[in-house]
Order: structure tokens, then sequence, then C-alpha cells
């Protein structure tokens, strides 16, 4: 009799377990992984994207181990106007320099630097660029410059917003990447800002971590710092600029896998998002279109907006788009909120 | 009363539940993760790493997300001589291009490679090498060059064992390989071997997926198939040889964190286990010793064994080994077995 009672007690037990596992996954379910973003095709096509690639039933199924999802950042993921981060980064750099460096001060290109003139700075060559990035961006240790760079973003503040660059990330596709990753999706960068500089904050603000960091890539040396101990120092070698045909390359390069999500902002973007494409099976691609000068900026030819020449979104771009079927993501009706910081 | 009976009930489910899994437990901590290896200081060395990595009460402990472990594969984890197997199958894939091509019968060096005559391929030049490199990976597509490799893998067979390359692999690396993945370590090859032509078979021989296969790089170039289909195609431009130096630049190119653990066999690998072994807190060194001629092969002059040019170790890698502390694998003492084919 005891027996009984103590059978039925665990057939009872198990019958409450199991409804209230139950009860959680279904409130698990109708918790909305993506709220802030305003409901429609745009958000409808993410969902139904993750449902079919996730769901064994489906001939869209994905096998986890294939899911990757490559995200472009400037511009896709955070703010990237009126200048890419690492550009203000750089310049910034030479500033620093030259307080132990006074020799810098009286020579081009970094006296115009050094003198704020933005106009004149806008106008600087590309060889002059390249003296600048070699300056700021190699010369040390792998060590020393990811202290640079943290050290940097702990005081570098937004012109417009007067907030730290890594407060300015877009709520909405950070809500993407997460809800990817909660659907074992990888989720990388691919972008054209340096692989070692993004690394620094990636896995910190974005949940990226270094090792799914695709970004233009620049060689190291590796050598004996003067006690004997083994260093990395980082190079002004460029192995290869993650830009337009430069993705796709370096998706294969460090992935060597071809990714079922896209999400670009660009013409950078593009062939990343062909490549995605010419895939078998469910893909998704999307371009953020930067449509809203109230909470952010509106530029882009494509919707005769103008051209800020940053992250340029022409329209031969948006007809590819549309002739693709890529979803374009209009920041201004699609998304309910922009930063996280906004009530 | 029957509440009390029932709560009652439930807390001896649920004694019973824990006494059942705390079994397990201690069954599963009770198995040999590394049944292959005899036991003594070496095999001690790898579980006592892996243990003091992963108890959080250790001063050792190591955050899952950068538990990352290097291989390198050609005699590390599998069989190397009387040559590379990448070698192998470049000089074999001139003669099945020969077939639709042959010109290729009466130009150098593909002549001498086609008559099969040991000593003048093993004379070549590097110029003449670079020929045949040149021809046989590259010039496709990424997913053309896949297919030839694998169906290359069907076939071709080692002319000791009379077996599939594949099954050369050493079954106590591979349980290392295993034992370290079921703590939460990511395992990477970093190889001098081609990134494309190992990752073909790495995921399914090994459970490397691609993106954690770290190899010599060459770069691939985006264009259209004639119906405008996206595609990349392999170049013949090296980006990265993963050899010697080139080792810990991969890593910090492909992963951008320092390895916990290094496992290498040769003098290409003595940098990859510096660096590695640069970092703070435990790490993991070791080099296999091929002193096994009866069951695989003995080379190595730092053993007084003859020099095979395939994957040296020198006396001068033996002392760095010895003064800084990396375990050297002895094949022939320290392995139970060496291939899983093995009875």
């Amino acid at each position: 009799m005891k027996t009984k009672v103590w059978l039925r007690a665990g057939f009872m037990l198990g019958v409450a377990l199991l409804s209230w596992l139950g009860l959680s996954a279904d409130a698990w379910a109708q918790t909305d992984p993506l709220p802030s973003w305003n409901d429609g095709p745009t958000k409808k096509a993410i969902v139904e994207f993750v449902q079919a690639t996730t769901d064994k039933t489906s001939s869209k199924f994905v096998p986890p181990e294939a899911r990757i999802a490559a995200f472009d950042q400037d511009g896709t993921t955070w703010v990237s106007h009126p200048m890419y981060t690492q550009v203000v980064y750089c310049l910034e750099r030479v500033a620093v320099l030259a307080k132990t460096k006074p020799e810098l001060k009286s020579k081009e290109p970094f006296k115009t630097v050094l003198s704020g003139n933005q106009e004149a700075i806008a106008k600087l060559p590309m060889k002059d660029l390249e003296q600048i990035l070699a300056l700021t961006l190699s010369g040390m240790s792998v060590e020393e410059f990811k202290v640079e760079v943290k050290q940097w973003f702990e005081t570098a503040k937004h012109p417009r917003w007067k907030r730290p660059y890594t407060e300015l990330i877009y709520q909405p596709m950070l809500e993407v990447m997460q809800y990817l990753r909660a659907n074992g999706y990888k989720t990388y960068f691919v972008t054209g800002g340096g692989q070692d500089f993004v690394r620094v904050y990636s896995e910190q603000v974005y949940g990226v971590p270094p090792e799914q960091v695709v970004g233009s890539m620049a060689g190291t040396k590796y050598g004996y710092a003067k006690d004997g101990t083994p260093m990395l120092t980082k190079e002004p070698k460029l192995l290869l600029n993650d830009d337009k045909a430069g993705k796709p390359e370096g998706i294969h390069l460090m992935i060597g896998r071809r990714p079922y999500a896209a999400f670009g902002n660009s013409n950078g973007d593009r062939q990343m998002l062909e490549y995605t494409g010419a895939g078998d099976g469910a893909r998704l691609m999307m371009l953020v279109l930067h449509d809203d000068a109230q909470r952010e900026y509106a530029y882009g030819p494509a919707q005769g907006l103008p051209d800020t020449k940053v992250g340029t979104f022409t329209q031969a771009l948006y007809d590819e788009a549309q002739k693709k079927g890529w979803v374009v993501i209009r920041m201004k009706s699609d998304w309910k909120r922009i930063f996280a910081f906004e009530p």
C-alpha cells in the first residue's frame, strides 16, 4: 500500500513537472524575441527565417554546425556617422602620440590632423591616410594595442549624443544577434574595420568573441622582447581589405562556410549578400536603410537622400535588393527604438 | 495527511534522483578519458591540466570562452611519413589533370612528376614545387576544390598500411581532442598544411569544424560564373605560411586569443609552443616524439634517430622543451595503441 501511494505520488509529481516545463516553454515562445522591432513584414522575415531553419521537420532545416550569420558593423549594428569610429580613434590617437613624439607636430600629414581643421583633414589623400593608419595601428605589440584601444573607448564620446561609442549600438540589431544565437547560430562580424580593433570590444558589447570577428586584416610579426618573451608586433601590411569583394573572400578565409544570413547597409556589403544568397535552401539577406534623420541619420541616394560617402546605399544596390528579394530594414518605420538608452 | 504523504514522496523521489545523478557523475569520472594512453607522467600532465583549468575553485581556472587548444596536424595527429599527405595529393593530382591536359606530359616539372621517379621528384627545386602547387591547388572554385580533395581521399591509400589516409590518425591524440572538447575547450588545427585542404575532412575525421582550421592560407578571388552566380576562385597567392613564426601569427589572425594548450612534433611548432607558454596561468605544451619504428616511424636527431627532413625534431628543440617544461610524448612508451584499427 505504501509503495502504491509512493508510485502514485511519483507519477503525479512527474505530471506536475512536465506541465510546469510545458508552461515554461509556452511562456518562452510567447516572449517577443525582438521587442525593439515594430510588427510588420521585416520583423516577420527574421522570425520566419529562424523558425524554418531550426525546425527539424522543415525542408529548410539547417544543421546547427552550419548556422552562420554575418553582420557588417559600421552603419549596420552601430552608428557610423559622421565618421567611422575607428577613423576617429586613429585621428585622436595622433594627438596622444604627439605628447611623447613632439616631432609629429611639425610633420605632415600629422600636423594637419593635430590642427583639428576638419575640412583639411577630410581632404587628406589616401597616401596620407595610410601614414596615419600605419602610425596608429602598427608598430606596437598586439597586447599594447588592445590596451590603447580599450583606454580610448573609456573616455571617447560621440559628438552628437555625448555618449561612449559602445552605447551607440542599434538595440534592434543586438536583439537579432541574440535571437539568432539563442537558436544555435554563430554570429560573426564581417566588417571593413580593423579586425584587431573590433575584437577589443566585440565580445563585451555584442557577445561576439574575437575568433568570430572577420575584419580588415593586417599582418603581425613574431619575435622576442629584450627579456626573451615571445611577442607579436602589429605590422603595416594589409593581408585583406574586408570590404566589397573582400567580404566573401574574408568569410571563406576565416570561416570556410557560406553564411545563411547576412546583414549590411551599404555598397560595401553587396558581394557578401550576393554570396550568401547564392547558397541553397533558406537564406536571409537584409540591408539597413538610414532614413531617420530625427532619431539617427538619413542618407543614401536610394531614397533620394544625401550621399554622405560614409556607408553609401546607392540606387543600384537598392534595385539589386528588390530584384533578389533582399529585405530592406527601414529604421524609421521598422525600429521601435534605436538605442538601449532611449526610454 | 494526504498532502504530507505527497510531500514526503516528493522529497524521497528528489533524494533518489539526486543519488542517481550523483552515481552517474561518479561513473563518468571513473571512465578513463584517455584509454589509448599508458599510465605515467605524460598522461598525468594532460589530466592534471584539464582538471586544474576547469575547476572553479582552482587558481588556474580558465573561463570557458578562453579555453583554446591548438594542434599541429602532420606528425602530431596523423602520420606524415614518408611524405606529407597533401604533397602526395598534389603529385597524384598532376596525373589526373594530365588526362585532360596532355600538354603536361611533355612540360617540366610535370613531366618529372608523371615519370614516377621518386628520386628525381624529391630533388625538384622550390620553384618547380610552387608550379605544382599552383596547378593543383588554385584556378578552381572553392567548391570544385572540395570535391576534388574529397574524391581523392576516397581511393588514395598509404603505401605502408594500405589504408585511407584518414584512418592513419593517432587514436591517443584524438582522445586528447575529445577530452579537451568534453571539458569546454575549442580544439583548433594550426597546421602548415593548406587551410582549404584540411577543412575538407577535419570535421568528419577529427571533429574540428572548418572555422577552427588555421593553416597555410591562400587568397581567393570573388567573381561571377557565366550565368552570373557569385563564386570564389582559389588564387596562387600565399597570404600566410602557417609554419614556424607563421603559427603564432596565424593563431592571432584567425583566433585572436592565445591558446592554453599546444601540441606539435617538430621545429615548425616551436614558436607556437613558445607563444602558448608565454601566457600566464596554467599552459600545456606537448611534443610528439616519433621513436617507434615498429608501430610507426622513428626519426629525430633529438634521440640520435635519423633526420628524415619531414617534421624534424632537433636537439635544440628537445633542449628547449626540457628547459621550459614542455612535455615530450614518447610514442613507444606513452601510447598503448597508435591507430583505431589496431586490436
